[in-house]
């Protein structure tokens, strides 16, 4: 039974904490505009499309306390600084931007909880398309090889502890599952912050076979044949198809490309920034060195100050890298699959 | 001061126990054949040079017991069977086999301890020309680039610590900041055993600048021009110049390739094996799980139980890679560099 990532709770938001996870599950309440972005910011929110959620709530938070065009403004300028990378994050305040605004201070706090639940409803539904519409792409392996189960590679955590929903990437794993598809998923680890430990978790508590491996390990396997197709979500796509995604991504694209393995990236619309034309001008956080230091997930649930690596080591944290569009084979929105050249043919209306 | 890590004394092997660093410094003395096999096993040595050195000292030990030729031949078999990947344990045992078998058993404990310091000092003096072979790579990036240190990558560690002179890949650093060029080091934390830390370390009492990096986060910093060159170590380098290193290397390769910028193996000829044709033929260690789980090298010295991944989490650990030899610019050696398909033409002696 899945548990939800984040839900309005009378005057208040209630997340899952995910830095616990996957040994202690436990949720957090977020009462102020502050609790939310701290939420976004120390990743006890994270994955885009749950990002952008969650900023949609963290307005309404405010509004509560102050609904004026400035307390409006006050909140989008302070929950559209907590990380700079996931473009759901600007759609999402955007959105919320543009459906209150226009309205007079006293009808702002109920329009903004409602608009938090349509983009909460929405990216469910869009979970189901993204699914829907890789699910073929597991189908035809399977087709080919009914010998094994399909052997599918995803990075960092883009499931439903990432979304609303059944999540982006592994939606079509989901539905593959619901449609009795034998899967087994290879779960990077990725450091700095581990996230595959969110995905090991998920899959195993939906029953989905897995194994963990060391993100240098992607290579090998894939060279090995040990690989029959590589999916992960996003955080903003370009619109030439430019990709950022958790760092490790563009690495595990080129060992697909070297071993002439399909590379899937799985993302709603929202996480398309049409505005933006290339990879090169996608803002890529630089997160705290003190992620090597911490470890996430222990199972007494803190976030103990174990120190695997010297307190003083100097570290670069780069949170997110780029994956050129020339080595993605498709992208896989809730409007179909297409080219990474060819996003504007799903979404015409953002053509110039 | 560089620590020494290994040496005889009297009828032991001292090493530096790899297995508490960065954090503790501690020696661990070695009496038996069992205690340098499980030495190796364990990796409280590592490096494929070191584990060479290692099994020879090794061989010694047990003849200290039984000098027959049961003895050497199980002392061989003992050993030879510890680590699978690193061609240099099986080069040295050859070695052993080769100078001690002809001898009456009485000759063979001091013939076997005087081997053993041969190759200790060939691994010193092999380390030295490794260095000058490879100085000229980095005065080359150097003099293109006057404004800024030459910033060098690597991954795992290929330093003093897996050798008993200055190392293998970072010879030629060690040689550049003797001959004042300004250098800085990108450290790949090397997951699941964080030996990384170990050439953070190593570097930092050098007094080379170097920063720590997640393995994932080498991609990136290459695609943004962060990175002038490559270098990293070897276990096993076949006849063709295919390479098994420390896994995760193949990633940097493709990565390099993918910027332009130089990949280059540094090892000496005892890494080279002549008699497997190509990198498919390199048997590929598989480890322990458990390396996921056991933090290495935390404050006080313990491999603590501290559980990344929760217990019953299904993990692959192929501890090695294999780099083919298209994406490497050249190997440097104690007999000068060649690209990797000219390598007989440093050792001709092994040509068929």
């Amino acid at each position: 039974m899945q548990a939800r990532t984040l839900y309005r709770d009378g005057r208040s938001l209630v997340v899952l904490d995910q830095t616990g996870l996957p040994h202690v599950v436990r949720n957090c309440r977020l009462d102020t505009l502050e609790d939310a972005a701290e939420a976004i910011r120390g990743m006890q929110v994270r994955g885009a499309p749950l990002i952008g959620a969650t900023a949609a709530g963290g307005v309404a938070l405010a509004l509560q306390l102050d609904a004026s065009d400035a307390g409006l403004a006050g909140a989008i300028g302070v929950l559209g600084a907590t990380r700079p990378t996931a473009v759901n994050l600007h759609w999402a305040l955007g959105r919320m931007q543009a459906r209150l605004a226009p309205l007079p201070a006293g009808a702002r706090e109920a329009a903004a909880w409602a608009e938090f639940e349509a983009i909460c409803r929405e990216d469910i539904a869009t979970n189901g398309a993204i699914g829907r519409h890789g699910l073929p792409l597991l189908e035809t392996v399977c087709a080919a090889r009914r010998d094994r189960p399909v052997r599918v590679m995803t990075h960092c955590n883009a499931g439903w502890l990432a979304t609303l929903g059944h999540g982006t990437a592994l939606a079509p794993v989901y539905a593959a599952q619901a449609a009795g598809i034998p899967v087994e998923v290879w779960v990077s680890e990725t450091r700095p912050r581990n996230q595959g430990l969110l995905t090991a978790w998920e899959l195993r508590e939906a029953g989905i076979p897995n194994r963990l491996i060391a993100d240098n390990a992607a290579g090998i396997l894939m060279a090995r044949g040990e690989v029959d197709l590589v999916i992960t979500g996003a955080d903003r796509v370009a619109a030439n198809g430019d990709t950022a995604n958790k760092v490790g991504t563009y690495l595990k694209a080129l060992a697909a490309r070297d071993a002439g393995i399909p590379f899937y990236i799985a993302a709603p619309g929202s996480t398309i920034d049409f505005g933006c034309p290339a990879g090169t001008s996608i803002p890529i956080e630089d997160r705290d060195g003190d992620e090597f230091r911490v470890v996430h997930g222990l199972e007494d649930g803190a976030r103990a100050q174990v120190h695997i690596a010297p307190a003083d080591a100097a570290v670069a944290n780069p949170a997110f890298d780029v994956t050129p569009a020339r080595l993605i084979t498709a992208i896989v929105t809730e409007r179909g699959c297409a080219a990474p050249d060819r996003l504007a043919d799903l979404f015409p209306e953002h053509t110039p």
